[in-house]
């Protein structure tokens, strides 16, 4: 370390760790990557959270720089909207953009060992498993470590140390034993629990592939996402007390009433699900936020480590891979002078990181509500309908959030925010679902926007 | 622990810690404390934080039940009021409550030690010292001690837990990491340092005795409290960063320069100052919110543990005692069914520990800057000409936090809340700093705040 090597050591080798080694790598640093789990590629399995994500446009621009995109883009499966079962058997679908627009489900360890792969083909990335954080001395820049395995513990100093490691970091706790770090963990009364819809005999898609399904129920809702082998991996978010809750459905002929009443297709779709349910885990949900992110212009978090979010917005990877292409726009910028890449960062990430948990936790509102609400739908219509009109200046938010990777989180929660007030007036015109589409109603609608400066000021 | 003796453990002799100890003993149980610390009584010195607070009429209240409450007051020194300076040397004196009504400057180690030794008289109390609790296993009832001096660890299993052990608590700690815990602990950008005015030549106090002293300053204030020696404590609240700030100040000449020109009155009262600014510590103020507060049954929080706030409104230990008392009741209604005490003590009290939070920040506001507007000043004059003339109807909101102890302060927030939308209403009517007090205007007063009826709905 008293070469002229540039040094780099990173906590946890997930999505984030492992991309990050790469970009580092690329910028001329000696890469130790530190992972708690044994290298679960040799298993092929994952002992990790939940088994899909929806990966879009934030997530891929931060690829495309490691030259990852396509891959991922052809192994993954698009969902171009969102497809609601209403507990009467209607389908209902709603596109997420403008045609051609997708996010896209794929497998989480299928895109971690991908990324773990490319880490290892850059020569100056090291993987170490089974060393799991025990503690940081972030004033003498020390790291102890334990095996996984043996228990054997030692300490390493490092130059830069990223900690990638996850909602429970090591690294942050820490950085909160030192004096003056804000913290806060809340979780949602909400947990969640996966289940499988199998493919059919033939080996295909048992519903529509290219959508992301809901069931949306007001307090709580079922997904489903899509996988490349025919399967959908579906998510129950529902309150963990309460009646109905995961503490209520407690005998098999409780959760296949409530299925049978509530989700009725899923019980055909799924004949194996009162077994799933009651063997499978509850997990919960939690929103982190910290700070400082940084330290002494040598140590920061990065990814769920920095901001854990809710799932909602799919917006949790995304949100991660963006901050390691903000940053490597950061070395870019004022090159290895840490001591102001760092400030920098976190000045730029925090109110960002702020602002998408905040959205992920109001999306939780429309996913398992709203969508249901016929007002809202039509909201969305007229919306689109805008943005068609003014495509520069009226963006809706789940385009921003989803589509728009040059807008910040902060700046379309700000927006969204002022667009979803314009809209309140809009919504309250007369009769508005028999005649917004009218060219006379549309043509107020546009007066309306207008005068409010598309909510710009 | 097989017998049929109740039996209580208590982590921290603290304020609270040892009040709750005689809470408990006089309720037929056996208890337990343990302190991180030596005993503190032989040294006759004191290791922790301020060296005084201001007792009020929750916390009297509290110290009634073991009685201890008039010997207290006796010891006390009542402040009638505030006692404003200003920069230009104007003294402008603001009573706290009517005629009579005073909080009490006490000292922390005197009443902690008075604690201490009442807990001790009671048979069936024992404190141990040097037992520094290392961790909680609140599933099995089990917490591990380490002794602060040998640093020998051993294991105790426990009936019934309270963890009096401060905003940093341990139990809370172990609490921590279990599932669903949600956490915050956040950090104003203000510190403090203690600074001291010594007693005059004769042994008096130089300045009014009787009165808690402010000089507020917009973004940050000096206080002082009277000791029974002459002398006065005094607290600096101040940016950690910035200009001015504990950090800008950092020679002896910049400091001296500073309270010459934003504090002058201090130079004669207190000669030694600029060494005692350069050599005393410079501490943080940190706001604590957690839940729950119980576990099983079996396991609490208490006092900074549960709800560790800033002390701008002086309810830190007034806060701690009456989560005593208010135990206390629920014991006396429920019984040792601590399957239903804890649940009901946590239902009771979390928004109360909310509440008192927020109003703790809020005053910070009004302590540093509004007392210094006259705006502020002649609402004050009104509101307390209303209470006089429906004393049951409207109470200030100063007066329901201080001297209100069967009025929540959860809803003292909210009536203070009401109030002051009333108020806002009264400070518009024309001319008003002029004509408040003529008959006319002050019975238009009267209907403005019948007509809300008091804001009580």
């Amino acid at each position: 370390m008293a070469s002229s090597q540039k040094h780099c050591s990173i906590l946890g080798a997930g999505l984030v760790g492992s991309l990050l080694s790469v970009y580092m790598a690329r910028r001329g640093y000696q890469v130790d990557v530190y992972e708690r789990r044994p290298d679960l590629r040799k298993a092929g399995n994952y002992g990790g959270r939940s088994i899909n994500l929806a990966l879009s446009d934030r997530g891929f621009k931060a690829l495309e720089r490691v030259g990852l995109a396509d891959a991922v883009r052809e192994v993954g499966i698009p969902m171009y909207g969102r497809m609601m079962h209403h507990q009467d058997g209607r389908l209902v679908y709603q596109p997420y953009g403008k045609e051609g627009q997708a996010i896209y489900s794929v497998s989480r360890s299928g895109l971690n060992f991908r990324l773990m792969d490319l880490a290892e083909q850059e020569k100056s990335v090291n993987l170490h498993f089974n060393h799991r954080c025990a503690e940081v001395d972030v004033r003498n820049k020390k790291v102890t470590f334990e095996h996984s395995e043996t228990g054997a513990s030692h300490q390493q100093a490092y130059d830069l140390l990223f900690g990638s490691d996850g909602a429970f970091s090591a690294l942050r706790g820490s950085m909160m034993k030192s004096d003056r770090f804000d913290y806060s963990q809340d979780y949602l009364p909400h947990g969640y629990k996966e289940l499988t819809i199998h493919p059919d005999e033939n080996g295909g898609f048992r519903m529509e592939k290219y959508a992301l399904h809901i069931w949306p129920r007001g307090q709580y809702m079922l997904i489903a996402l899509p996988n490349p082998d025919g399967s959908f991996t579906c998510t129950l978010f529902f309150p963990f007390e309460g009646n109905p809750s995961f503490a209520s459905l407690d005998t098999p002929e409780k959760v296949h009433a409530f299925f049978a009443e509530v989700f009725p297709d899923t019980l055909t779709l799924m004949p194996h699900l009162v077994e799933e349910y009651l063997s499978n885990p509850t997990s919960s949900l939690v929103t982190v936020h910290c700070s400082p992110w940084t330290f002494g212009g040598h140590t920061a978090l990065i990814g769920d480590a920095a901001h854990a979010i809710v799932p909602f917005y799919g917006q949790g990877m995304n949100c991660g891979f963006e901050d390691c292409s903000v940053l490597d726009d950061l070395i870019h910028e004022l090159g290895d002078d840490w001591s102001a890449v760092l400030p920098a960062y976190e000045q730029l990430r925090k109110p960002d990181g702020d602002a998408i948990a905040r959205l992920a936790k109001d999306n939780f509102i429309e996913m398992r509500d709203l969508v249901a609400d016929p007002d809202f739908l039509l909201r969305k219509k007229i919306e689109a309908r805008i943005f068609e009109h003014f495509p520069d200046d009226w963006v809706p938010l789940y385009t921003m959030v989803t589509f728009s990777p040059d807008i910040r989180y902060s700046e379309a929660l700000r927006r969204g925010k002022a667009q979803e007030k314009i809209m309140d007036e809009v919504m309250a015109m007369p009769d508005i679902h028999q005649t917004w589409d009218s060219p006379e109603v549309f043509q107020r609608i546009c007066e309306v926007v207008t005068t409010h400066q598309f909510g710009r000021v």
